[in-house]
């Protein structure tokens, strides 16, 4: 495996671009593949079957970008594949829960008035899994998980609704439960939550921590590529890194989407046929 | 073709029962295969080649079913790939746009204080493709056409909020502008919508006339199978019809919504692989 060689990262579709924001922050020499697919999204309500597939399918495509890493953005590929999936293929395939499960049992110790109540937010499959709770819990056995699904949380950002009166009533309507659980800490699972981040911290008030995994899975990548001699040299010829697209629906919409939230123009998305892989 | 042979409808998910159930009302005897795109719901925010291919494999799937003729009850999939689909196949393949629209023009013509002002809502696809715009406007050139792409409802509809504030909410901010407008006859340009037709009417006001396509293009049908003498007589063997769902992804989510939406219980919804045709 050469380490100039890409990192490859997924998401259902464009909101694992805010995990790759999160990965170029922490790791600005790598090269790095994403692939959103745009042609089938969205996962967070189909069945664990469905979704295994299309991650084998879109693990198949990375692998002819020659990846020397995955990231599964994808909270609710994270959760019904990774398992399936990690052992199965020769390089590291790393998911978005149990970075963001350590990140939200840290987070909920460094509370002083901590009862370690921690909330978690998801798609419906993402919650119905339990994969968030079920890993809080073997870290951190004394803490409380209260869950819940958000399924128009990710409709709305969709909408580009970030800041408006009816994503607010939403907010309070989703997370009224957890506001009266009094947790301390909310794990932001799904890739398009961190955008809605200012109105959810609004709603929560300040005394709750809010996480994004995605900071935690770089982390995390930046462990095991170090560990494996993998990172990339800033010395490697062609320095400045790069950036490639991919998508299995129009590439207009996710370049438009693209270029609203990275610190840096995407030019070119490629559009391909996931469904052959 | 045998006159036994089952009608062939589909839509990219569930929404297109609330056709099936129209068509059922409309031919009582008639055998009817559906297939749901549930694996790659939804459809009316995706490129017109996605939904496309999307559309020739579904239909080579009924195909395989022996169906007689094929309802194309997804707007998106009317409005982007009827005209592309419908003389490639040796079967007639009707979509839901032209009868609508025919069906908009006639009521709009049938109203006393009329000036032929019609709304048209429905997914970005649909609006961006001004197919109905078009079709109303070659039937009656007099006519004024209001378009208004209302993406959240799809959401909503299935998140089951048929009667919420919410929904009233979101309601009134897509058609306050074809409020204003003062149109006379709102088409309802996706399946979806006809499950909001209470909450819609009661924000447009009795003067306005809702259509729902899947009468039109229901009664179209009919009148295209007794054109060829294929309507199933009452007296063939077996004279029950027979009902079959498909779907592409897992089937439970979709026997709970066709239980609460059709006039009968479904028992075998049957779960297909719709990439490989």
């Amino acid at each position: 495996m050469d380490s100039s060689a890409p990192i490859g990262i997924f998401d259902s579709g464009v909101g694992g671009l805010t995990v790759m924001r999160k990965l170029i922050a922490q790791m600005p020499h790598e090269n790095v593949v994403y692939f959103g697919d745009t042609a089938r999204v969205p996962y967070g309500n189909k069945s664990k079957e469905t979704v295994l597939r299309y991650t084998h399918q879109i693990i198949r495509f990375l692998q002819t970008k020659n990846v020397k890493a995955i990231i599964i953005a994808c909270n609710t590929a994270s959760a019904f594949a990774l398992h399936e999936v990690e052992k199965a293929y020769p390089l590291p395939i790393l998911g978005v829960i149990q970075p963001g499960a350590q990140a939200a049992v840290n987070a909920s110790a460094a509370h002083q008035t901590s009862g370690n109540r921690i909330g978690v937010i998801g798609t419906y499959a993402t919650i119905g899994s339990r994969a968030y709770e079920t890993l809080i819990k073997k870290i951190d056995p004394e803490s409380q998980v209260f869950n819940q699904a958000c399924p128009l949380l990710v409709p709305f950002v969709e909408e580009g609704l970030l800041e408006d009166p009816l994503t607010d009533e939403i907010i309070a309507r989703y997370l009224s439960g957890l506001k009266a659980q009094e947790i301390d800490t909310l794990v932001l699972g799904c890739t398009h939550y961190p955008l809605l981040r200012p109105a959810i911290e609004r709603y929560m008030g300040a005394a709750v921590t809010c996480i994004d995994p995605a900071e935690a899975v770089s982390q995390q990548l930046q462990n095991v590529l170090e560990t494996a001699g993998l990172l990339r040299q800033v010395g490697d010829a062609g320095a400045a890194p790069h950036y490639e697209c991919y998508v299995s629906d129009a590439a207009e919409k996710m370049t438009e989407f693209a270029n609203r939230i990275l610190p840096f123009q995407i030019e070119n998305v490629h559009k391909i046929n996931i469904e052959t892989y």
